[in-house]
């Protein structure tokens, strides 16, 4: 079978790989849909450290073809959705049969093979069924929304109350909507870029801030009377972006930190003290619950991903699917490959 | 001045009264809106209690006119809301100057004249400033709201959750939309009349079902799967209703109890044991933060209260105001009154 | 084996029975230790309906003896408490390896034979490890722990909320000491009895009345300056009892209802808006975490088990070990008996 | 009347002052206990600027002697504790009779003179009536307290849930007792000195750590079988302690900050992500309601401030009082200063 491979920086070859088995508890997929994520990019791009030669990719949606032992033969033929990362097996949860409390998850795709290929095997406990009505590529950009998800259920935002959004990535994007979904009064979003703010608006964005033409702090604060934002989510990963976390959040406020960079300027703690700020650090894209969730909102409607895949190439053109990710050019916001 | 007074059962005819006067701490204001509500309907038919004769009324917008000793003369000409309970100016709360934690709030038109009248005298802490882009009927309209803020502030929506609401009075129709913007996922909607369900959409309802044709707690289970709905929120204080809360609610759900009647059926204990429910109790419209919020969620636009008020009078009409209020004829939700 | 059978109503007796084994999945115990609860008591009285014959009893410490295919070996020799709820292996939950989220859970000793005799097989996943320094007896009696914590962790009790605990049997008497240590301030407790008192102070308790000579509700509004205490747990199953809840609760006040009695009469909904109260039912022993937190109370002192057990009988004399729990004769609270 | 004069740094002496006279909404106090804290010491010292000279002190409780114009004379020889932050009376707050949600409030001994006198004028607002049973020296003692019961509200401790409390000054032993009260399982603490350990064992710490002696975050690790602590406090403001915090919580722990110093170092990111933190900031000592619960606390007995007061002198010797606070000598924790 025909598999994307990362044979070294910037460089993305298909390659003839064998067909995968599926090992006792494990499952052998045929890919229908995988989307780009920043993690693929940054293999791609270096940022993130990959052993090569590296299969990647980690969030799509596939069909079940075969089952291996122990595994429930109705799952065959089955559409999926997959979580993406992957119990290591070997510690003590996964010993006694908890292998989703597991401290040591592996992101397919970066610790092992990934999707963009045409089959792979993955354990029966990360398939998520795809429910009626939802189509393989929109099951395989779960994983914004499930972190999204994680986001907001930690922030109980009560109905009315302003939220910045910096970022807005498909991540930030995400958040534009759950944000809007969960009651959120006036909404700012952020973006170095003026592409996204069309899909931000459709999701709910009262007003769409470019760092490059205006001083977001301030602006933020104007739109708030003067005192700063009740929520302040940080997406972007840009240290500039994460430096004005605390100055646009009001006394009281809550604060999220979801963009990930390894230069990131560290956190004062006098201001989170003076202004008895609660700041809730996300991690992950959270359990199975939600991307069943997240699979429903796509479902019910109540989420439009369409606006959000900007390209689709074939795996064939896989070279091409990282090189528009990768330059974010033509204001690409996500890329779909099918194989 | 002309006053809206109550004299008898069924009973409202226009008089002369004298105007008011502003006492210490007390403002005049000039009536612009007065919406009714099921307490002014209900002193007329005679299910409340009221000392004729009596001016109904307590939900209402208006214009600062003069204010009383010590009150800051800037308020004059001032539009604003009001919250319409006062404090009793006799407890331990109201002697140390808390007065919105006063025990024995008193409404407005009940146990004092009320406001379908030209002018009505009210302490400077009832008012709620109306924001530019708010027009006086739609301050009118604030209670059904800030009750129902109080609702979704306990509940805690969580993204997704399954929505009951049992009536689509004004109330229910409130927490609708309310539970809409909250981020209700599936949220279906009762009523023994068709009239409001055309709001209900308008506001968010997924489904809407006529209890008079349709088992409605059947229909709440086919809806979810068969395990009942995450909310279960009554408003309608039928007793019908109010007896289908626990067999629509999942195991693990929440209950709101809202509509108030003196035959509502009690609760057995054991199902609210044995599904591990957590039932609130929700008795008033809360704090001026309520109705602050609910004047922001209508200037912004999230809240469009016009589908809700179906008919409207001048206070010369009063008669007509209450008759069609009364017998709900025309399919009446809200009816409006301007002096 | 011998084995405790009930044979008909108020009969058990003696039975010689075969050994156990261990089906896949399942393991062996050794019972070292049982404790009789309500439960086991009501199926001899005969108030819960049992199929007879039938080997009771379900709150039980043991020592793994062989395990059956498919579980690790190591178990082997470990001693062990152990939840009392089979999952019922035949639903959705059951069937896609969640056998925690089963809704029909069946009770040992009830739908099944129990653990008042020698051995006894349960499944592996109902084990919790039993710690260094809890005794075989203290880890017979962690149910009424388990559904305390239940409790606690629902009411969310902030230091110094003042507590009401209603019934002072083992559930109530151990929701006295978790409401203890989780901050309660003035911790008031009823009963019928004088005897479990002592008890009830030595766990925090700062008044006691015996509800035979003294108004309850009266009692509570005394001590509460005649606002009603913040939380208000109801755990005796007594009519009389219930029926004080919503009287004895303040304004905004949280409720608990645990004791589970066919003749419970049921809440007025009228007051619990009125109020504004939460009430909360708490229907289980919780899961997996609820016995391994009441283990670490138990084995860092911070609940000391001793005063609770009156009474301790070998399973020879299960006879009178029955007698003794169920005519609460000589001040009983909990009868243990040791095989 | 003698008053306790900054006249320099490290220079504190005796002066004779006017009588204060209660304005409008003011009451006169007559000064029966103070106590020191931080803050008065770093007055002394230097690390606070403070223009002098300056009355210093603002944790202290007292006498109405006389009441100005508007305040209810019943306050007149009233034992009271002070809340001791003054409304600024400038603010939109302030305006519209919202003191307490002044954003700009000013603390007693800093921003105006402070309570090391014989008498003192404070707003009638200030007051907390100090009940039967409550000494003047345990009501000068509350702020710690406050403090304390804002952070513990913010944490909402789970019943068992592992704590660590960086720093065993007088808000660290506060916070020791609160969260023993509150339900901490493994409650462990740190210091730089061996002296408060016998105060905080008293106050329930499970564990003491001498910093100076032993690598804190590895014991934490170590009591934690290596996975760090459910919660971890600084109280300390010492770079070397704040900068342990994320290293000693485990993932999906929570964290506050309130030891407060210009040099703390600032807080990485990654870590508050990839452990998925909460990070509660606390500034301040809260509203009424604090302060009336730590009355409660102090008279129910829950709370024995006792072991925390090393040290008493009467005004003559304020001198000694802050030699002996500043030096931290004798094991000092508080000082009380009885005029």
């Amino acid at each position: 079978m025909r598999a994307a491979v990362l044979t070294a920086l910037e460089t993305v070859e298909l390659q003839e790989r064998p067909e995968p088995t599926a090992r006792p508890g494990w499952v052998v997929l045929t890919v229908e849909a995988a989307s780009l994520c920043g993690t693929d990019v940054h293999q791609y791009d270096g940022r993130i450290d990959t052993p090569f030669p590296r299969v990647p990719g980690h969030d799509f949606s596939g069909r079940v073809e075969s089952v291996g032992e122990g595994v429930d033969e109705s799952w065959i033929g089955k559409p999926v959705a997959v979580k993406p990362s992957l119990p290591c097996g070997d510690c003590p949860e996964c010993h006694t049969d908890k292998p989703f409390d597991c401290k040591r998850k592996k992101l397919i795709g970066l610790w092992s093979d990934g999707c963009l290929t045409e089959k792979i095997a993955v354990p029966v406990v990360n398939l998520i069924p795809r429910p009626d009505g939802v189509e393989p590529w929109q099951a395989s950009l779960l994983e914004p929304l499930a972190v999204g998800l994680n986001t907001v259920d930690r922030l109980r935002i009560i109905l009315g109350e302003s939220v910045v959004v910096l970022g807005q990535g498909p991540i930030g994007l995400a958040l534009t909507r759950l944000c809007s979904l969960s009651g959120a009064g006036r909404l700012i979003v952020t973006d170095a870029r003026e592409a996204p703010f069309a899909v931000s608006r459709a999701y709910g964005a009262s007003d769409c801030i470019n760092v490059l033409e205006t001083d977001a702090t301030q602006a933020v604060l104007d739109l708030t009377d003067g005192i700063g934002a009740d929520i302040v989510i940080e997406t972007s990963g840009f240290p500039a972006s994460s430096a004005m976390v605390l100055d646009a959040v009001r006394k009281e406020g809550k604060v999220a930190h979801i963009g990930w960079a390894n230069d990131l300027p560290p956190l004062p703690v006098i201001p989170i003290m003076a202004k008895t700020l609660t700041v809730f650090g996300v991690g992950g894209n959270g359990g199975r619950g939600q991307y069943e969730r997240a699979l429903e909102l796509v479902r019910s409607g109540r989420i439009d991903l369409d606006p959000m895949v900007t390209h689709r190439f074939s795996l064939d053109d896989v070279e091409e699917a990282f090189a528009t990710a990768a330059s974010k050019t033509d204001g690409s916001i996500k890329v779909v490959v099918n194989p």
